[in-house]
């Protein structure tokens, strides 16, 4: 009977916790002294529980089981935010470590194959995702040469510090990898106000992010009548108002949009703006309904334009990132486990959030399982998540990694 | 008869405008060595001119007129902004200069007393109206002691340095001056768009400057759905417009509202906004429109705040200015100066900024003189004002100037 031990898997969760502990939050920015430290130790549990673990050139701790594939690949990452949680990313490694242990313990799932990865730098101290970049086969030479961290350090002298120049890097193996599951805290409070416990993922939302820049003339703010200003910064407010009542049209309940910042230029109580900048992001899990968004923004913009007063132009900030579907056999398996040990506690969900999984799916079947944060709250030190749930979570993910092995070697 | 001299006008102003000369603009910025040479070269010319002239102990050149009261005072301001142009202030103090020059020069007007002053940092290099606040009889040790410019410096060092540590400040002698005249560039496109050449100021405005910060919740611009948000940007946004409406319901032509600055934190692609700042100004010549502005303001902020979500506070930036309404029979003077010389090519105006009158009209009865400024830009390298406007201008100024003195005398 298979069966996860939860007081080990808390243990090695609040073990993890202490490497660059702040508070009840967690400061290990990749590569850094603690970073690696939490890597060793990480490397030595893995080895400990019978896989073959090594860092990689990059970072990415990699623990390989000794049994023969067909493997599922649990993954999810170690590093954290400037300001981080002690959960996000690592409860899905530690998942992975229990996990590999849980099926090994077990009669029935001994031979089974559970290859475990801590990527590095998800957050992106240097440059985000790299290690499941790195392991699918992109080639992020240009970016160990270049990205550097928000204090000017070279990702190649920080490799360099650690250790790792040199080392070889892990690359996916498609023959052996046939099936990928990162579970996850949700960060977010749509499960917590639902009631409901476990998530399963069906959609990595896409992402659009775009930089407005609205060009007025600036003038005296007590000089310059109204009907004559061009003011930049009420144009963007205007154009705010707009687009809010445009997107309305078009979302559904998860199709979110952010202004993250607003600047305007030169920025004084006495000067009417003659310049004023808006950060836009907005996100859905469909593909078409982000086209409507794009469309809806350019006939806006033209629109705007054509008015004359104050002119609008748009540049990407980011490639646009398509959302990315989960495996549906995948989905199911976690449905099912989930079902099975949580019945009607658990619902289908797009993940509003980035994560590796939208990089490896591109290579191996997909698939996330989410459990709930404690007030949606992520990105902070006070970032937290049930123990109840922790364990749950942990049992659910067990429980489908053996359904989805079982069903690759039939 | 009473002639004023255009091309002395003309040299002497552009003489002052070499003192910090930056291509067209000027950087002159209060008690810099360009001011203090600058304010030594002004001091020579108003003695040349028959005046006795002294700069006092926080920088104010004044110059005297050796004959009996009442007098006239002519000021104006020969600091610049950091970005500044050559006329703004300059031009009423060169008229000064000019109108005390012609009136000793004309046989009628000789004995006519017209004192002239260079009021120290009306820009706010170090603090704004120093001069004509310290001529008023206002306290300044405090500021003197305390005030700095941008790069930290202390008023009272920057008066050491430039020697008049210790020198005594002139004041107002409330027995003498009988009137005040500061003539100015308009500084913003009203004469302009109306095709006149002088404008005679009614009031100058009131002001008011106030922070509103918007309190939400910072959250995550993935996993949060647009229904439990607390954004205080969107409120931000929201706010504004409902502001815009409020007031146009209030304003006249003449009322200008301005939202100078928006800072939304933190500030990034990723996060909705948990806090949110606006700069805002409004101004206008009516107390009572201010007031009912004030009013619905309040009204605003008690519906937003009473709505929950995202509360609204809101402090003032700096203490109310109310509007200084200009001396009407000193207004009557200036009115049939511009009716004589400029048959139907002027109109009465309030000032939408803010000048040394505005100090001095609490103690001497005031008015001031606008001249065009080409396209209506001030602050600015390249505010300039058509020859022609500069000498009419003048010559309409020492034309109300001995009407006024006539009339002061009987």
């Amino acid at each position: 009977m298979l069966k996860i031990d939860p007081a080990r898997l808390l243990k090695d969760l609040r073990h993890l916790r202490a490497f660059g502990a702040n508070g009840p939050g967690v400061v290990r920015l990749s590569l850094s002294s603690v970073d690696m430290d939490a890597r060793r130790w990480l490397a030595g549990r893995m080895n400990e529980a019978g896989l073959t673990a090594t860092i990689d050139g990059v970072g990415t701790v990699f623990g390989r089981s000794r049994n023969a594939g067909p493997a599922l690949l649990i993954g999810s990452h170690t590093d954290t935010q400037p300001t981080g949680g002690w959960l996000d990313g690592a409860l899905g490694v530690i998942y992975g470590l229990e996990i590999a242990r849980a099926l090994a313990e077990c009669e029935e799932t001994r031979h089974f194959a559970v290859d475990v990865a801590s990527w590095i730098d998800e957050e992106g101290t240097f440059s985000g995702f790299l290690g499941s970049r790195s392991f699918v086969g992109e080639n992020v030479d240009g970016i160990v040469r270049g990205a550097r961290d928000r204090e000017g350090m070279l990702l190649a002298d920080a490799l360099q510090r650690a250790g790792l120049a040199g080392t070889p890097r892990v690359r996916v193996d498609e023959t052996r990898h046939k099936a990928y599951l990162e579970p996850h805290i949700e960060q977010g409070g749509r499960l917590e106000a639902h009631g409901k416990s476990i998530g399963v993922v069906t959609t990595i939302v896409g992402i659009r992010e775009m930089k407005l820049c609205f060009t007025g003339q600036r003038n005296h703010a007590g000089t310059t009548p109204m009907s004559i200003r061009r003011d930049a910064g009420a144009a963007l407010v205007s154009f705010i108002a707009r687009m809010d009542e445009a997107f309305r049209d078009i979302a559904d309940a998860d199709t979110v949009w952010t202004v993250g910042r607003i600047e305007l230029d030169p920025g004084s109580f006495s000067v009417v703006p003659g310049k004023a900048d808006m950060y836009l992001q907005f996100r859905d899990a469909s593909a078409a309904r982000l086209h409507a968004m794009d469309a809806a923004l350019a006939a806006l913009i033209r629109d705007f334009n054509a008015e004359g007063g104050v002119s609008v132009a748009m540049t990407d900030s980011e490639p646009p990132e398509a959302p990315v579907v989960m495996d549906a056999a995948l989905q199911a398996h976690l449905a099912d486990a989930a079902e099975a040990l949580a019945s009607g506690q658990w619902e289908r969900m797009p993940s509003g959030a980035s994560h590796d999984a939208q990089v490896i799916a591109h290579h191996v079947p997909a698939c996330m399982l989410f459990v709930p944060s404690i007030g949606g709250v992520s990105h902070d030190f006070i970032e937290d998540t049930a123990e109840a749930h922790i364990v749950l979570g942990c049992e659910v993910a067990a429980r489908a990694a053996a359904t989805i092995l079982r069903s690759l070697q039939a």
